[in-house]
């Protein structure tokens, strides 16, 4: 019953906030025919100071962190955000009349991390004086951006062997070779050039751009006075934006809606049960605190609602905004507080209570 | 004596504000020939910030205040919008030369709101620390759409009458009924798609968006980081932008005639008094403060410069947008910021004084 | 030793400033491939914002100065800015490879004033408590502005000679005049057209639109909320902007680096101490405090890294930003806070304890 209230409260916050809030918005306006429009020259200076902002943050934790004690958390913090793609790759998007675009964007939103529920997340372990390495914040990025980058290139890949298959059926299998494609089989698309060209993409490369300057300069002046400040206020422009977007493309979900849902009320809870399994091998090996597993497996059962939406938008550009906004903002967000954080510091502190 | 010097204090201080400033700037600055330009999805992105701005806080203040209170305001805002226009079509488009179509828009302009000037109007208020009803604000609406719908209204009437009795030269009472035209009323202009329309135009709907999510979500924690504090200085800029263009439409104006210069400078005054006078019903019945009087004053003396030039070149296509445009932006604009504003603070501080 | 140890940590310190930070990501981002860039319409405000901004408070610094006392630095100001750039005119641009545009833009950068520069003298000076005027940091724009106008007027001139010169040799000298040209000396190019037209140009009339919108009108509170507050950031990006240029253009480079490393680096002490001796005249002459003197020569020693780039990119198209920009910021700045600084400043305290 309080579960349920927590959840039912919960939700309504989010439907008031301004990340939801202009969302719906954004939905509402075009569905009343409104002319409204954001010029696509702001559109793309607004994902690029987003993007920015999140790699600085993620940047100056990095520097500000003990790298060697750091090291295995980090590595499953890139292994779960991986994991939860190829997850949703092979459930989600074998669902009927999930379009595979939409499936792995969701995927990459839900490996993602949401800054909101994981700050949520660290609140309350304060108040309820679990302790966590203060570095922890830090393990962000390392979920955050394989998450996304392995979306993006599964991606990639998917539209390369449509691209192939598309011309195979046309030409023929003589006509590819002929022309230069290679002749056995569409799987044996070369994997390292998408990844470069998903890196060099505008968003994945603004996104590490942040993170090595963040690393590697002091960008606090600009970082206090101009990104972090006017990173909220922008979010709702692209939310704006984005909910526009979203209502031209409703048709195509209003299929699939109820697959999204069962993902996004499933997803978050089993993947921070993956994650919370993966900070247990941490604990027994480098002693890493019970606390900082609830934050790992907090962030695995958050999915994005800041960072990645941008990212997804200018990667995977075929995506279905009102898929993987909808699934992660509607309902695994609310999910993810009410429900996932909850459930992890109630395992940890059991645990604490045996050893 | 005082109101004098109260009014000359308060047009000094417009000259330094940065609002006049600006705008003053622009037309010197276009003057002397500068090549400086603002590019214009700048332009139109400065505009969605100030009109979500303007409709966030009166959506706030909406949620906060008293409906009923607002209930006499209102009703005063749409009765002033619509009779400017009908100011407009019995004195100026009776003037010699004046074409009808020409001078209903910009009747319809005058009658509308520039949310800039009233954004200068509300500044100086705090700066004066006169409070006002904040929710006076979304008074906005209530006059700009009623006085853009009764101007295409009557030039819809207008032109239909015209149609109408060049057939009826042409052809004939009988001509005209055999070819199934109404042969009894050509008033019979549908107003709903008009209103649709207006509504659905990007200026708006930015504000009736920004209205309904001031209303329904809690943007506080944008509105105060981003829309808020963002709004003087993108109110600047566009001061400086449209100072550049009232030079620049300054030529075209002398070319349609002297007519729209007195209409421009007398108008803005004359149509503030007028809601100053309905404003102070108010204010004896149902306790309408001083400030918000001002407020609605400044609404009818301000003409619309960012929502009304497209609404009306759809809704009145035959009308030429050099007559509109010229009078309402570089003179309508500036008498409404150097005159009016400091004249109706000048009036409701003498007022305050007597009681 | 101590010399070169403060030179060394000054050189690490802006290597991670975010000035320097940004620029080089930028070149790092585009030599990796990267797609990502900034929208054009987004570069032109940004530019025009750094240009307001830094003309507003140079107007804002005059209108609170005492102008009689001023009049003499002033004047010093003026002739040390224009000196500058006819010195870089005359050496630098008569070295072998180098181009006369690069060489004109690189000593217009280095006649101008660079603010942070600036800040960390003013600092300094406090720590050392040695006193000056405080109304001598309205001196900035006095040999800011002369010296960029100067050089775009020197370059206009150039290109204009240029053309005079490939229309005399296609045409013949008969052709010119028949066409109407001036048929005897090519210098006789109209220096007044050139400076009106510099003067005209997007760059310089923002600067000086801020310079008289600060002085006549009083825009505190705009500057406060938006122009000052809103520079860092915005500086970053557009760093970023040119670093991303300057990198495409670099090859160019490679064939005059070592010319502009060594004036880099002789140039900013060399300038210093010619603003020293004026600033001696001026305080034997009328009583300019030795820390005044210190201020002249440092904003003489100092390569703007802010209001010169934006204002030499629209001003000096021609121009190779990776020569302007990577001679003053990588080269240029280090040397003035790591040298000359503490060199004015021991020469002012010798000076102080001498008479």
């Amino acid at each position: 019953m309080d579960f349920l209230s927590d959840f039912l409260t919960g939700f309504v916050k989010q439907l008031q906030s301004p990340t939801l809030g202009f969302l719906i918005g954004g939905m509402v306006a075009a569905s009343l025919g409104s002319r409204l429009a954001i010029p696509d020259a702001v559109y793309k200076f607004i994902v690029f100071m987003l993007l920015m902002k999140v790699g600085l943050t993620g940047g100056q934790e990095i520097r500000n962190a003990n790298l060697v004690e750091m090291l295995l958390p980090a590595l499953f913090a890139v292994v779960t955000g991986i994991l939860i793609v190829f997850l949703g790759r092979y459930t989600l998007c074998k669902l009927p009349h999930v379009k595979m675009e939409d499936g792995l964007a969701t995927a990459g939103l839900f490996g993602a991390v949401s800054g909101s529920t994981f700050a949520a997340a660290l609140t309350l372990l304060e108040t309820e004086q679990i302790p966590y390495e203060a570095w922890s914040a830090a393990l962000y990025p390392f979920m955050d951006i394989p998450a996304l980058v392995t979306a993006i290139v599964l991606a990639s890949i998917y539209t390369n062997k449509q691209e192939y298959r598309s011309k195979r059926e046309y030409y023929g299998e003589q006509g590819i070779v002929a022309e230069g494609y290679p002749s056995k089989q569409p799987e044996r698309v070369k994997v390292w050039p998408i990844v470069q060209e998903s890196l060099q993409g505008s968003a994945l490369s603004a996104l590490l751009l942040g993170l090595v300057l963040g690393l590697a300069t002091q960008p606090e002046s600009v970082y206090t006075t101009f990104y972090d400040p006017l990173f909220r206020g922008l979010l709702s422009v692209l939310m704006l934006i984005m909910g526009m977007e979203a209502w031209a493309r409703l048709n195509e979900l209003r299929k699939v809606a109820h697959w999204y849902t069962v993902y996004s009320v499933v997803a978050p809870l089993f993947h921070g049960l993956i994650a919370f399994g993966f900070g247990m091998i941490a604990h027994y090996l480098t002693g890493f605190s019970l606390g900082g597993v609830v934050v790992l497996a907090v962030m695995a059962a958050s999915s994005s609602d800041i960072s990645g939406p941008p990212t997804l938008r200018a990667g995977i550009p075929a995506a279905n905004p009102s898929a993987y906004i909808g699934a992660s903002t509607a309902v695994g967000t609310p999910v993810a507080i009410a429900l996932a954080i909850p459930l992890y510091i109630g395992l940890a502190q059991a645990l604490t209570g045996g050893g």
